[in-house]
């Protein structure tokens, strides 16, 4: 960065020319950016000792500044990450390029031909935590859905991020694509996220990932439209109907595959007609995996190790070893519950009954609802988006996990042969 | 209105209700959808003279106060304008129901089945002018996407905006359906609209329509998503392959055919091989036609009665009798020219030339582009979307005409047998 120039004049100059790149991009051919992906994937492995290096001086300083064990671990880049860095650029190369698309198109009685073609957003603003992997995954994801990106990550990964920056650089200029269509801004000064969420004539969309806190933060002060998740507090509902071996395997699943993802089940709602028959042990496998159970009154008569849990423990995504558990009337309960106290992540039902799944599966409103499976599958790779540059829990625009398609939108294009309107 | 809450607690109070109701909206089955707006057109048909003596009031009123002849126009209610009114409820009855429609369902790796499914955005808030007709298409649209809406008419319309409310409600509790599935603000404070805009707990996303000035306001005090477009400056690009004919006949459609609507084209850009033989009979049918022509020094050498164009001339909508125009290179500069200069409604090439329509097609960055016919087709009710609720010149969630799509998302759904993540 130019440290003469102060910052709002800095982020000026990033949106003026990631603006002019998002032009090009919006043209680019599959080819180029298809080349573009490969040689930043060659150029990150050419480069691999340096990375390792520009990390290994981030973790340094971080240490030496106190950054918690979990995070320093998520900003510590291995060779296998490096290797697995490049792989994922590769895999982007792989999948379909969503822009130029051309969908619906239609005869209309004047004889004109309507339908509609996907195009690029145009710039996008990320914005991530000390993750460098982040910074070559989302570079990937807007460079093959033609979209121009200014990245934000970390200030505790800021080598690492400037070092991967450079091959995304040089597989750009590689491709005769322009070097400016991903920018990762060299300030580590807090303000520069400000001004880039506040840059509507540069800036179309902004994508957060981080923590609550951060992404808050974000969405209060952004004058652009933000795709973003708070929450995951996913919930399994078993029904009167659900087979008992299926709900064992699925909310052991959900809940204590992994704790901390946001696809991870919080929440256990049991129809009361099946609540003595299978909470007991449904519990006792969550105790035996050293889950804390938080139940209601009926719960806590069933199920002697569970706490009390507090109406604020309905609302809560632990990300931790406890769950909140609830004896439900019946499927129409179990909605009204989820649709109140749920972020509108994921929610799953157990049960073997047609009509109440097809219940479940219309009226819960989140932006993944299943019947009889994880609700660890809520994920771009396994849903098949190929990759994901977020989840949205908001309803306009994108919904669920967001692939490339997330990152573009459809004009409406017209065939005609002079025709004109009566 | 209760007269003795305040406006912020009258307001809150109608988004609340209007939350509830979208709840029981989003799982309406399409009959009592159907039921509800055949029921509304059946009761303004039957309240007819009452529709026409609220409006007659309003207008009295209007007039009384200096409302321009224009306004006075859009506001006044026929007879023949109630039963268009009727007819449009009816007409949105027949349209296909969105909500609840699967997509893309496919098995995965893992056994899952995954894909989407049509959901409602939630609450609708509508703000428009004074134009009584927009009370009934808006709350229809509303209903037939599953959504709640809360409406603000124009304050001059507010009898007959208060009238055709009751045939809403009439319908809607006819169809068992809730009352406050629609609601109209029954204040005509200002501080209302405020409110609207800023409650996003209650109101996911607002459609103004009306004049620029309104929508500007809007958008710049919104606490949540606007589908909206603030200019309508289109124009008609003549290629150095046009057919002279179909040149003709589109530009005279696309400019005088309605000067006053968005999709009216405002600016004509004529490829210079062509320039001389096209520009003086293209431009004689527009003088022909009473329409001002401000050029550029080419386009005033070949065409004597064009005034000179300034730079903001083509930035300018006129919605008025009168066009700019340039002389241009070729298709590429006429891309960057309409890129620029445009407010990205609808723009149209005239062409014969493959290449140069397709690259067109794909660079002009507007949210109709057309291929030789009349930007005036730029319209819900032309591109087949039954009706439409405004057009969108932005690119997150709708772009262009937005239909009954527009006010719907799509929530993942997935299908298991009890599978979990690996």
């Amino acid at each position: 960065m130019n440290t003469h120039l102060d910052i709002a004049t800095y982020m000026q100059n990033l949106g003026q020319a990631a603006r002019a790149a998002s032009r090009q991009m919006a043209k680019a051919s599959t080819a180029a950016k298809n080349a573009a992906l490969l040689a930043m994937a060659a150029d990150i492995r050419a480069r691999r000792d340096e990375l390792l290096a520009a990390n290994a001086e981030d973790v340094a300083e971080a240490r030496a500044n106190g950054l918690e064990a979990a995070m320093l671990d998520r900003l510590t880049l291995t060779a296998k990450g490096v290797e697995a860095m490049a792989q994922g650029l590769e895999q982007v190369a792989t999948l379909p390029d969503p822009i130029g698309e051309i969908t619906d198109m239609k005869f209309r009685p004047t004889g004109i031909q309507v339908g509609r073609m996907r195009v690029p957003l145009g710039v996008v603003g990320i914005i991530y935590e000390a993750r460098p992997n982040v910074t070559a995954d989302a570079a990937a994801l807007c460079l093959k859905s033609g979209n121009a990106a200014i990245l934000r990550g970390g200030k505790e990964a800021i080598r690492c991020n400037q070092a991967i920056a450079a091959s995304v650089r040089t597989g750009l200029a590689a491709a005769g694509l322009p070097e400016t269509a991903v920018q990762v801004i060299e300030t580590t000064d807090r303000a520069a996220v400000g001004h880039l969420v506040a840059m509507p004539e540069y800036v179309d969309v902004i994508v957060p990932r981080g923590g609550k806190g951060l992404i808050e933060r974000i969405s209060k002060e952004a004058k652009v439209p933000v795709i973003k998740h708070l929450d995951g507090n996913c919930h399994v509902y078993i029904d009167a109907s659900a087979d008992a071996a299926k709900a064992l395997k699925i909310l052991e699943n959900a809940k204590t595959q992994r704790l901390g993802t946001c696809n991870t089940a919080e929440s256990l709602l049991i129809a009361r007609p099946v609540a003595v028959s299978l909470a007991p042990t449904l519990c006792a496998m969550l105790t035996a995996k050293g889950v804390e159970i938080r139940g209601c009154a009926e719960t806590q008569a069933l199920v002697p190790q569970a706490k009390a849990a507090t109406e604020e423990d309905y609302y809560t995504e632990y990300l931790a070893a406890i769950i909140s558990c609830k004896v439900v009337a019946d499927v129409d309960e179990a909605i009204a519950h989820i649709n109140q106290y749920s972020s509108a992540h994921t929610e799953t039902i157990v049960t073997e009954d047609y009509t109440r799944a097809m219940r479940f599966l219309r009226e819960v409103d989140s932006s993944s609802v299943m019947v009889n499976a994880s609700t660890r599958f809520a994920d771009g790779f396994e849903y098949g988006l190929g990759a994901e540059i977020g989840i949205s829990t908001d309803k306009f625009h994108a919904r669920g996990p967001v692939g490339l398609e997330g990152l573009t939108s459809q004009k409406w294009i017209v065939f005609g042969n002079g025709e004109v309107r009566a």
